[in-house]
């Protein structure tokens, strides 16, 4: 096992009702800014009930934050923060809306001239402005987390940031907010937090056994509710599962003493920005493509997944491994979730030449647990995946 | 799954080493109470890393905290914490020091005349003085979590105590120091453990999917290192799996959201008070016969037990269950862990009334995930466990 810290200090406000408590957590003497997405927390009833908690504050709201969170619409909420004297932060709403959330509470008190830097240098936030949150999305993690991901609009980037600082002081998760979210939203998050166990799973043996079978858990349980929650929005236990499956599939446990890939998550980032393709989409397309290209130093966990995941008994190493590979692009396809780009666009042909340039473009030159993925092999992992 | 609060804001150094990184998590203007048991931290090599680490301080030291911590001793050390004007604790040892330094954290702020009454009232510790802790001894969960058991010898009285703000500040683990544990303590670590994940997860299916997964994760990795550990106790991987199981056996996210059970830990301090057998065997001893006892109530848990953790794949749930408490008792044996009284103490027929007497002298009347077991079940338990 690889030596660790592990620190993760979020309160988390877990099931039906939660949503009235949250007053309890905020200072008596703040003035809130509440920050929201595209206005679905109107039609669902979310809106109402915080509010409703709110009532003891000053409240200001922001909406309108979209879906990979842009740098420019962030700047106009950081505008308010600064006129209005806020002093605590409310995001209602899925990943999105949190990042949002992270970025003005780390650029609320950041005294450089260019908030941009904090993504771009990057800097790590040891403080921020405090803020909690209220969950209407499961996939991220965000809400039990201190990263980040924000997109500027004019550079098509698409940037990471993180620090102490940028734990929630709370977050809500009321498994019912799920029986409205629409179901490619309901697919989006499996993917999401299946492959942020992956990133943190499909690597090296590193003996650390029991990071390995809290990682295989979530893949089990998330496969396991996936057929009905797909169904059956409503089923009120199954909404529970998905939910704190989301949460703690990235909330720092699994990564604690073992090495991480996170190469997906990179080259998927720039599909979205070439594309616009869904996040999650993006990470069912690359996956499996570079667990075949990286197979030989990843086929032992590969084989581990699918003896233990997947229930493949019987076979090699390599055909277990390959097979484990299928099942989990079964799997996307259960979900509804192509994971081939010419799928998505028929402009696809470029992507590979666009997705390494940029890699190499910020000088990330090494990808991946043992830091040998080089733009030449984003590339060709990328065209692996037309 | 039942609603539920999280947060656990321990700040853990796992690892080789990490003892010279305790400074950076304490004050630098602090006056620290060193706190120690026995004594083997000065033949192990523990005691000169943290002198080392703690030079930049003004330090005080107690040693001589006994196995289950006492309160009389403790209250000595009280008397020191308010003469000389001490801001911080530092425990240095296992489960006992770390609790008696929890009951000093909130003895040392608590205003009342009796400090007694922190344990007998109870009274809920919503601040103490803060601490960190250096894990000698993995096994009770103390490092990461916010509740301690206190003994007072003079009325051979064991209760328990807690409260938000007896988290550990941070908890140092280096995997090195098992390497001079006695075996004794070993196989009472693995136990002690291991019945902790029972008592959160041994109770009726409530549709906590994860929560189940990661307890009998925790469960199967202790059955896993366990041989090995027993064996060679300066294997560092396996050291490292052993002492992170411990940790999340008892940090509270196994407990989230799914009932509890705990009635072996009520039932098993009876048996420390009475005969001072370790608290990990009377918990081997107890666990068997209480779960034939409630056999009707728990059998859906115990029959998944036995098919996830021990593969027993066949039979009605009936017969794996009983197979499932077979089994348990065999683990334990094979740990040299004998599970009935009357291989501790020749006078152990006294022990049925003295238990469910002092339970009910106590106006504790219930015991259990569905409060119903009385005094009456506490005698028949404890009758068949002889």
């Amino acid at each position: 096992m690889l030596n660790f810290e592990f620190k993760n200090p979020t309160k988390i406000l877990f099931g039906k009702g939660q949503i009235a408590n949250l007053a309890k957590e905020i200072p008596t003497n703040a003035k809130v800014l509440m920050l929201y997405g595209g206005g679905s927390i109107k039609t669902n009833g979310v809106y109402e009930q915080v509010i409703a908690a709110l009532a003891p504050y000053e409240v200001i709201e922001f909406g309108g934050i979209p879906a990979n969170p842009e740098y420019e619409i962030l700047m106009d909420a950081l505008a308010i923060i600064k006129k209005e004297k806020i002093t605590y932060l409310l995001a209602v709403g899925g990943g999105s809306v949190i990042d949002g959330t992270k970025f003005l509470s780390s650029a609320a008190l950041y005294e450089g001239a260019e908030p941009w830097d904090i993504l771009a240098k990057p800097i790590r936030t040891e403080k921020g402005m405090p803020f909690g949150t209220v969950l209407t999305l499961p996939a991220t993690g965000s809400e039990m987390n201190s990263g980040a991901v924000i997109t500027r609009r004019s550079t098509q980037e698409k940037l990471g940031m993180g620090g102490p600082g940028l734990f929630p002081q709370f977050s809500v998760l009321d498994p019912e907010v799920i029986q409205s979210i629409p179901d490619r939203q309901i697919a989006n998050g499996i993917t999401d937090a299946f492959t942020h166990v992956l990133e943190q799973y499909m690597t090296y043996p590193a003996h650390a056994l029991l990071q390995d079978r809290i990682s295989e858990s979530i893949m089990q349980t998330l496969i396991e509710i996936a057929p009905t929650i797909m169904k059956d929005k409503t089923n009120y236990d199954v909404a529970s599962d998905f939910m704190w499956c989301c949460t703690m599939a990235l909330n720092g446990m699994i990564q604690k003493g073992v090495p991480t890939d996170w190469s997906v998550h990179a080259i998927g980032h720039e599909l979205t920005a070439l594309y616009n393709i869904d996040h999650a989409r993006t990470l069912a397309i690359i996956a499996p493509s570079l667990y075949r290209y990286k197979f030989n130093s990843k086929k032992e966990k590969l084989a581990q997944y699918a003896e233990r995941v997947w229930n493949i008994k019987t076979g090699t190493v390599e055909e277990k491994a390959t097979l484990a590979i299928e099942k989990t692009e079964s799997f996307f396809h259960s979900l509804h979730i192509k994971t081939k780009l010419s799928e998505y666009t028929e402009s696809y042909e470029k992507a590979a030449a666009f997705a390494s340039e940029r890699l190499k473009s910020r000088g990330w030159v090494a990808l991946g647990e043992h830091k040998d993925i080089k733009p030449e092999d984003v590339f060709k992992i990328v065209e692996m995946a037309y």
